[in-house]
């Protein structure tokens, strides 16, 4: 039996793209091999490779003039690869911290470059994304970071930041494909696959093309973005069954409607949870209304005793993996796109039962 | 109907663990969920991880004091991993050049560090490894490297060399768990999944401990062998799903009797296609006898004209991939540890009647 999967990644996808996947794994269309077997330069691999960067394409409206590379590593591993990527000729890179994730970003860059804090949340605990106006930008930075959902504190952009002439970089990891956004705002997207898009192991990035030519000496040729371009993704031997399993979500999210209509049913989902939330005098929610993310919902038991019995009843009712982040600790539910409104009315029942019992 | 499946990687898997992968796609041991939609933090998802790293060392006899990586990249991102990793302090490495892959992996360290060429097979057009004798090392080399199975030249180390105090690094991709190995002689090993592993997008790396305090600064956390060490492989989010299909994979080696019964069969399927080129007066190759690769059985045709009509016959006959690397041409039979002799043989079979009709 299938539970309500609430992990905030790798997570839920969705269970025709499994069963797909299952009546696929020996034989794909009739070639008599597993997609895991194809070379990744064969005419049936490439097949697929084509068809999953058109339908995200199609997806995102990705403009011409973008490229669409299919990586490895996570977004920890890209966290490096950017300012790799961007800084020749430049020192300094802006970023805006929001969060865990964000401060993982600011970290790494710091091996590469001269970091300014040009905004942060820290003095509300991360609670809120800090207005446009107040940002702090460097003139002739290389670009400006941000991370537009974080997934452990459950914060997330429901604005484009527009910061002028310097590249706009995103770590988009766990909110890409669960709402409409324009990619046009944007010098670079990048994220993991493991929330929306597919398995572990397959990172996206999405780059204009004109930031191609900004690479450090150092820049491994297996992430150098302007070289992967030239070679479609295809420089080293890509994470081809993860690109499968992604192009099965995305035609799946295609055959949803769409990302409009993915939206409509995120915004739902969401305020399932946040409404529960609202109404209640028990949980703990302290991110700010207009920041609250849609894809991962945190919150705390009013004592930290009650936790394991909290996920100990959500696991007899079939929902898992709602553990919050080692980092902050209570309670987290992911509801990425491939959680179905079925799965999210059940956990805001619970909410309300545990509330009534314990509250 | 499943074909027999020549690619040099991604390559052959073993059908049954393609066919426990397919029933196991929805549902894991009753988890209610797939492997690619469990945490890595979880429970089940660390007994996988856990029992994968078990069987691989009892596979290999992996000594204590070695750690074994699972990363992502490929080898050709672990070309530029391995000198940031091991250069601290040093500004010289030593690389053995045997071919195509030697090639790449002396580019991408050259971007690190003075790279010393300590004996190329290049005068005789890398159809051989150099003997030990010949190499000049470099007193105080950070290491020595060398690519153990050229995939693409079709060239196989049968002995490991000895280098005295500089450890020996080598990129083991295209032959490690085809054979017994003493890895007691090397510093680090490493290789893509993609051949004899498991799907691409994993990244194994053995690393002997002493090793791990000589990471350059600029080196990516995510690629950072001591903070991966430290972290279990799981600094960032590991190619989960891969992780898993490389650990049915050590079952099913071990289920065969481990690594001495594996190089066994692995004798007997090369020395099929290997005597048939002998007793050819036909087909041409030019690999030393002593250094050729058990792994891939590299081979033209006296006229290259007549390449597509071998492929097109072996096509129809149900061998697939056969077509040797766009930089050097020709024919070329992976025969990895999951290709079944029974398809050696329908190749061997297929070569002396093409050899019949055209010679």
């Amino acid at each position: 039996m299938r539970v309500f999967n609430f992990s905030a990644g790798p997570a839920v996808l969705p269970e025709a793209v499994l069963r797909q996947a299952a009546a696929e794994m020996l034989d794909w269309h009739g070639s008599g091999m597993s997609v895991m077997e194809m070379s990744h330069r064969g005419k049936e691999f490439i097949s697929i490779a084509d068809k999953a960067e058109a339908d995200l394409r199609a997806l995102l409206a990705i403009p011409a003039n973008y490229k669409v590379l299919f990586l490895q590593g996570g977004a920890i591993a890209e966290n490096a690869i950017v300012p790799m990527n961007l800084l020749r000729g430049r020192t300094v890179a802006d970023y805006v911290h929001t969060g865990e994730w964000s401060k993982k970003s600011i970290k790494e860059a710091g091996k590469y470059c001269t970091v300014n804090i040009a905004a942060s949340a820290e003095d509300r605990d991360f609670t809120y994304v800090p207005a446009r106006e107040t940002w702090k930008l460097t003139r002739d930075a290389a670009y400006v970071h941000v991370c537009t959902n974080e997934t452990i504190g459950g914060v997330e952009y429901q604005w484009t930041p527009d910061v002028g002439d310097a590249p706009l970089v995103a770590d988009v990891s766990s909110h890409i494909l669960s709402r409409v956004i324009d990619v046009s705002k944007f010098g670079v997207m990048y994220g993991g696959a493991q929330k929306n898009m597919g398995p572990a192991g397959l990172t996206l990035v999405i780059v204009r093309d004109d930031l191609l030519d900004r690479a450090l000496p150092i820049t491994p040729s297996a992430f150098h973005w302007q070289e992967q371009a030239a070679a479609d993704s295809m420089l080293n031997t890509p994470a081809t069954y993860a690109i499968y399993i992604a192009g099965l979500v995305f035609e799946w999210l295609l055959a949803q409607g769409g990302l409009a209509a993915i939206e409509r049913k995120n915004i739902a989902k969401a305020k399932l949870l946040y409404d529960c939330l609202d109404q209640s005098g028990f949980y703990v929610h302290k991110v700010r209304k207009e920041d609250r993310s849609r894809m991962n919902v945190v919150f705390r038991l009013p004592d930290e005793a009650l936790d394991k019995l909290f996920l100990q009843g959500a696991d007899a009712r079939g929902m898992v993996q709602l553990k919050g982040h080692r980092a902050v600790g209570g309670i987290r539910a992911s509801i990425y796109n491939a959680m179905p409104i079925e799965g999210v009315q059940a956990l805001a029942d619970y909410m309300h039962e545990f509330e009534k019992q314990h509250g």
